[in-house]
């Protein structure tokens, strides 16, 4: 529900001094690929000394932290390149809204990461970017979880655009990685809801409900997410520093286009878990009258019925063992044949009143 | 419900080397209609090989390709006309938001034709189409359905302005014939809403809140198709490419307000539908009332009587055979007369009491 | 519901040899009315070939057809006076949605007429208008049928602006009076909700609901009628060919207030109406709660009650004649007039109960 | 509900020899107040010829009309001071949404007036407003009631920046004190929505709900004065004829801020009108819920019961006075304490089953 | 509920001489902190002569005044720094919306400071701020309660940047405080409505509808103060006087993207609200269905029973003591096995049917 980080209210906005570590986050790992169109070098990376200085010589560097355990080291990062506090600041409150700011020695990109786990269940986890001239620095909020594998695989295959582009190429395919990974969550959320309308429209349960709560929810929050990211690309889209090439523009727009397609998705979706909402209440108050009608049906035939018999159980002429005279159909032998002549055709009198009123 | 083919996320975006063929899809069939004012050649085109080169003589080249089974023949078309990989692969990735975008040197345009087959079901299927100065390249999912035969009789015929003006009027006039196709589904939805609305408010039954789902279901389809294709007629309309001529901006016009009034009738409609369900659920909870109120008024009528009939039935007597004290009524040949007249008074009491609340 | 015409789907857009007949329409009747500050005539024109040509002699002339039954009557009249097929084709497929457009050489304003027939009921319209120069034609729906007579008898009279104004205050003039004629349908809709109101708080009754389906229809129809006129009149306003005169325009200002004002009053009605419906949802449930008060009232009281002298109806002595040890009371002259007191007190406590609960 | 008065439909717009007498309006009363920095004339004006022309002479005229019963005044106001015909039809025609339009001479603001009479109940009534160079005429719909009186008294006794600044600063003061009154209303209206708010959470009651809509109609009818009037003191914050000068334009701004807070007010207070109405709903339904429950409970006791008794009530063994084989427990001591047991421990069971489902 | 303040309508806007005390608000104390990077004095100000001039000596000077309760202090105050009469009246009359408003010589900026007390509830009070160019004023609705503490730590640590900015930071980071003390406010609501959601999900109780109903207040309450806060961050972000340096805007940027934050909570927070009030509501509906079964269900298995055991306790043959020829049932050893059994089949074919009905 609440999953923001954030600082005591009131204390100082980030400095690199006052940076401070999230709870229980794992220690940072750090993760460097420098690629250039020729020749690619991947290493871990265990200090911040061990780091290059990002020099302008046409290599591309990415810089991939996972883990937020040590503010220490983000302090020591932000020193070494020029990331601002504000933003390293952001990139440990995790919680963010996705967003994209420009500072004036690079862009400062959140994004929310969604993917699911082993178990299928939907996952999400802050994915933040520092994108410069020549280099990216991601800083991710778990260890070994993601959805780069694919990018990364590109890379190191060489093949395609991405070993020519520059880090902002780099930037757009993770950030186009992670709102594709919307597709397959949406996919199979597009599968169960199919199944649960077949549910609601024939055998609604008490269960549906819970289930239609829980993907509102689920959509809500992917919402939440894609909604500000669409904005990132187009931020990205209309950058003015120069920092983002005509060419990426050209697949930003692509992954605009894509956000545009999972927002539908969504709003369809939503669309979608409001009417079945709607049809379970409706469900539920149509089986009510059911039931109403079968208590009113039986109540309505036997309680007369009962009232009848009883009348000729009373003991109106005992006391003198005589036959009393306002009661002679008792010792009729037609007496009782008849009546039970008389109580079969208020039945199905009966019968015959709830057909009509269509109750039968 | 979902409908959208998507790329492996994070796999690299289109390059005219990885187009992929979607599954289950049908061989591409093509076919080239070659016109100008005077002239006209159709043929049925088997390779890629086979296609011409679009020169500028003058004459426009409408060349249709049914079917997305086979990526190859995509890839070769897109090196040989020089259609943009991106462009293609929204082509081949059908489910997509229509939408129009310029490239350098053609305009895509994604539309979403909406039809009734055989069994008058509605279907829908995507036509990609590529604008080029003097020929227009349209990628159709489906094989040997569409609704531009009028087109093609239109351009054989030779009549009216088809043959004389440039691609762009074609392109129009195949967008038309999309958008201008809502109109008939339009009319028997509305016809089957009236139908349905009577129901509702003579006999509403557990099928309606299902039919009015579908029909809710059908709208929210036609207007996620219909209002982006809004978008795309004003995109040409304020094209800037040149691709599209001020001629032809007066009929897309046309075409504009033709979607702009479908949208109001698809929100007229929708209005209609959610007016109907909450009918619905209120005759459901009248109907229940009514039932109830029958239910009441029989137990409330019989029950005491019962009651009473079960007093004049106890034993307080019995044992020494003498006439008890305290139930004189029972040997009193007026007892039982007076009984049925005190329960007769009482039954008419409830009946003039329920009359007054209107129950009855 | 669905009362727009169209042509064939993916037929030619008009052209004047296109145009084709509405089934049932009536045969078009034409009358003229020329005038300036000093002289009048007026007259029907049987034929085209009757029509003077609208020279530019300072004379105004306005030329009311009535009727869609002859298409080649409408195609010589766009070839006589410059009309554009495109229009003349709106103008014949009625249903449109109200609206202005400029042409060369005119500007088209489709406007809907809503009035009420001789049984009080509202009908609608589709007026068209060509406004040139100096002259207006106007095409309605419907012969004999209009909302203009006011405006025909203040030509005739001569007084006030217009007779010295042009054909832009006579265009005015018309759309003010459709505009003005949903005062009066507005204020009889607002009587009759007012009566609804009182009759859903006091006496909720199952056709409440189905009268504010059809005024809530009835809402909506004019909503989609007078949104887009107030658009028209922002657009002539705002026209810009000269052929609306800045004095007109004051009185423009004034018309396009009135629609504001319209819309003002139909939101407001809009609101009321879907309040009233809740507050019938509620009634109906709060008559549901008080009908089963009723039920649990006499059944808590009643059922227990008769199982007591049921108790008392069994046969637990009989066989031997003597008096069983274990009901003796069923022997003493006190058992009877006890229990009846058992029962009443048992009664009492029941109400008092249901008084506390405030059910009774 | 519908207040607005119109003029026949199609007939001229306002002439000045047009104006017509609104029916059952009260004859008007004119009170002409003269002032500057240091003197003051306040005088009543019988006719239109006792008024002095407006003439640059430092001094501020208000002439204040109340009653709209004699349109030949209007006419020769109109005449005499240049006011806007059309204007002036507006004045007449009550029940305008207000707004401000700019005419050549003068500005032209139409306000509603919100106050409570004697009885506390809240009233509208429409003043109209021509604010000139150093004039202004105000045009009330009702004789001896409104809101202006502690104006008068500021004017009167000549402190404040009043005297001292021009004819606009007096219009912002009347428009302020028109606005500053919806405070009152609001406050109570307030304290009756936490009255009402603890009866729904505690005795819902049948009233609630028509409480609660007559709430929403006050609301709805101040939110269709307030907002427009919002758009007044915009429009008059931003005029630019030189009539509002830039001293009152920073008073404007302080009016335009409490249109604010007071559509803010409005608006909370309707979302908790809503919320109240949604709360009632569920009220309803828990209640009839608890009424049932109650009947079921009561029911699945003693329904059995009786049928318990009732089998001991059979006649299975009659005739011959012998002892039947099949019901022996009728001829023990120990039958009728049993059977007394049996139901006692199916009575409690029915008890505890029914604490488990938590519906005691 | 209605927690404006507000002067009688119609009286004259603020002038210093109009200022009026507010009923039962706290005799003011005024506290000032002046410092610089080097020094700072903080001392405690018992009147106004005591005040210093702002002179423009580099230094910084804080004075917050907590308490309203005597106008005469704030009039001097104004006279003596020159603040604007209609700010000063705003500061005084509380439960203003939050804003920003520029005049000659300060911004004025009015903000909604929300915190828990010591009994964790909600409460708000009013902070009005005064920001020129070296000097700040606050002004707060209550004394001893704020939240500005962690500032005052900060400046009298002497760290960071607060020391070395101007009074612009120091007014970023009082509003940073206030909108930051949100969070846990969210926190602890978030929380609550987890648990609730389970509640409502497991077992429903009728107060889960009230705590719903006073979430939502809570949260449209936190809407009204922080949606207008962002407006009031984005007002001084755009800033042209000057009063706020670029280095500070940096900062704002960060507490303006707080405020985006908390609204996108508060928007998620109450979709889950109305959520859970959909549940809730659908889950009294499904309850009163369950309750109704079990009636039905036991109703429909008993009545008809009770009716025939009735018909067996009939007096059909009473009188002469014979055997009566058409009851022979009740005279045979069989005859009450033989019923039983059919009284049973006739339950056990109930139980089948309901079992299949799903009702079981």
């Amino acid at each position: 529900m609440f999953n923001k980080r954030y600082a005591a209210p009131g204390s100082a906005p980030a400095t690199l001094a006052t940076l401070t570590t999230p709870h229980e986050a794992a220690q940072p790992a750090m993760r460097l690929i420098e690629y250039d169109g020729t020749s690619l070098v991947e290493k871990a990376v265990p200090t911040i000394a061990d780091l290059p200085t990002f020099t302008d010589d046409g290599r591309i560097r990415w810089l991939d932290i996972e883990g937020l355990g040590d503010a220490e080291i983000f302090q020591a990062l932000g020193e070494k390149y020029g990331l601002h506090p504000l933003a390293l600041e952001d990139a440990l409150h995790t919680g963010q809204r996705p967003k994209m700011e420009p500072y004036e020695k690079h862009l400062f990109i959140v994004a929310q990461m969604v993917y699911r786990d082993t178990e299928l269940q939907m996952c999400g986890e802050q994915v933040s970017m520092f994108l410069g001239h020549n280099f990216l620095v991601t800083i991710q909020e778990e260890v070994g979880t993601d959805v780069f594998d694919p990018v990364r695989a590109r890379i190191r295959a060489g093949r395609g655009s991405i070993r020519k582009l520059g880090a902002d190429y780099l930037c757009y395919a993770l950030l186009d990685a992670i709102i594709d990974h919307c597709f397959p969550i949406l996919e199979s959320l597009g599968d169960a809801l199919e199944e649960l309308e077949d549910e609601v429209l024939e055998h609604p349960q008490a269960s549906c409900i819970a289930t239609l709560h829980r993907h509102k929810r689920t959509l809500a929050q992917l919402r939440r997410f894609v909604w500000p990211e669409r904005d990132v690309c187009n931020a990205l889209l209309h950058d003015e520093t120069g920092l983002v090439s005509p060419q990426t523009k050209v697949f930003l727009r692509d992954a605009y286009d894509h956000t545009v397609q999972i927002m539908d998705l969504i709003e369809s979706y939503r669309d979608l878990v409001s009417g079945l909402t709607e049809m379970y209440l409706s469900a539920v108050g149509m089986r009510t009258n059911e039931v109403i009608r079968v208590l009113t049906i039986m109540s309505s035939i036997f309680i007369p019925l009962t009232f009848i018999v009883g009348i000729y159980g009373m003991n109106f002429d005992r006391g003198d063992g005589t036959r009393p005279l306002n009661m002679p159909e008792l010792y009729q032998p037609w007496g009782y044949p008849l009546l039970l002549l008389v109580m079969l055709a208020l039945s199905v009198g009966q019968i015959v009143f709830f057909r009509r009123k269509k109750w039968l």
